[in-house]
């Protein structure tokens, strides 16, 4: 509690965000009193702009300011590859990579018996259509390698199945990655996936 | 970069805070997304609020959002102790304990020779105003344990010299404390300054 209501409330707030505690909060907050002109107003405009009109693309799922975010309404974009991804993250985690060049589709999470996911709790009708409708003639499944992203990855393959060339991330050894510290699933799949020299 | 300019704008914000970097600022900006009516928008107001309204107390260095602080402005605090810490962290943690009723006066720092911060780069001049001028009785030094908080406790006393009277906090074992994981210096601090039971 800093004494005063306002700073307190800000301080409250900054506390529920994913990787701040109050303890940091409280120093965060005084940080940006701190460094006001250069931090403080940037961060409360930026912030306002984005409460103001951030949602979610209605065509893949992506975050973004408009109703189609921007990757869709790229023109360029349209190179008929569909990259299939759980989660907005994985979709930024991808566009940083730099390696993709075509739209996204970001399902929202994976099919899960446990928490009761289905087909339509995700954003998978909404795929089938996207490749009945758009012109794709590939579409990558970029799932995360958990048991739950493989079923989803099967699931999906089921329900496309021969319509669209359907591939997925490659397994393996990791860049950098030392055998030592791989786990045994890693290897045998980087084994069976060996390629010539 | 999450393909939009605003949320990446946010995100690099986000990320000069303390304790965040770029991953974790990333995630928090999703949150802050996903939860835009439960965290988003209420953080947007409250961030905008301190932005036009925070500045630090005239009076004693405290931040606020008024030109005199809440303590400073509260009659029911003028209880004639002052508390005098380094920074407005410590006046946070010394109003949680919430075992300090009356004023307190945040110096902005220590006294060090190393980093040339001299008396005047401090609010020490203000704090003798305030001793002469205000009905202090008391003038309680809660300054941190190191060598340039001990230093310019020092100084302050030298300076104040019997126009009030000086204490500081006690040192010794703190609340759950193990010895055999304190420092020597605690532990013979704790013993110099034993008491009858």
């Amino acid at each position: 509690m800093s004494s005063n209501r306002d700073i307190d409330n800000l301080i409250e707030l900054m506390a529920k965000l994913p990787g701040l505690g109050p303890r940091s909060a409280r120093r965060a907050v005084l940080h940006l009193i701190r460094k006001r002109a250069l931090l403080l107003t940037p961060l409360a405009d930026s912030i306002q702009r984005v409460a103001e009109t951030a949602r979610e693309c209605l065509n893949c799922g992506n975050v973004g300011t408009s109703d189609i975010c921007d990757i869709c309404s790229a023109e360029k974009r349209a190179t008929g590859e569909l990259c299939v991804v759980e989660d907005v993250a994985d979709l930024w985690a991808m566009e940083r990579s730099g390696v993709f060049k075509g739209r996204y589709h970001v399902l929202g999470g994976t099919l899960s018996a446990l928490d009761a996911v289905g087909p339509d709790e995700l954003r998978i009708p909404r795929l089938i259509d996207r490749v009945e409708t758009e012109a794709i003639t590939e579409v990558i499944l970029a799932l995360n390698a958990t048991v739950d992203g493989l079923t989803t990855a099967h699931y999906i393959a089921d329900q496309l199945g021969g319509r669209v060339r359907l591939t997925s991330l490659a397994q393996g050894v990791p860049i950098g990655g030392e055998l030592d510290y791989l786990d045994d699933g890693t290897i045998s799949a980087a084994m069976r996936a060996r390629k010539d020299v």
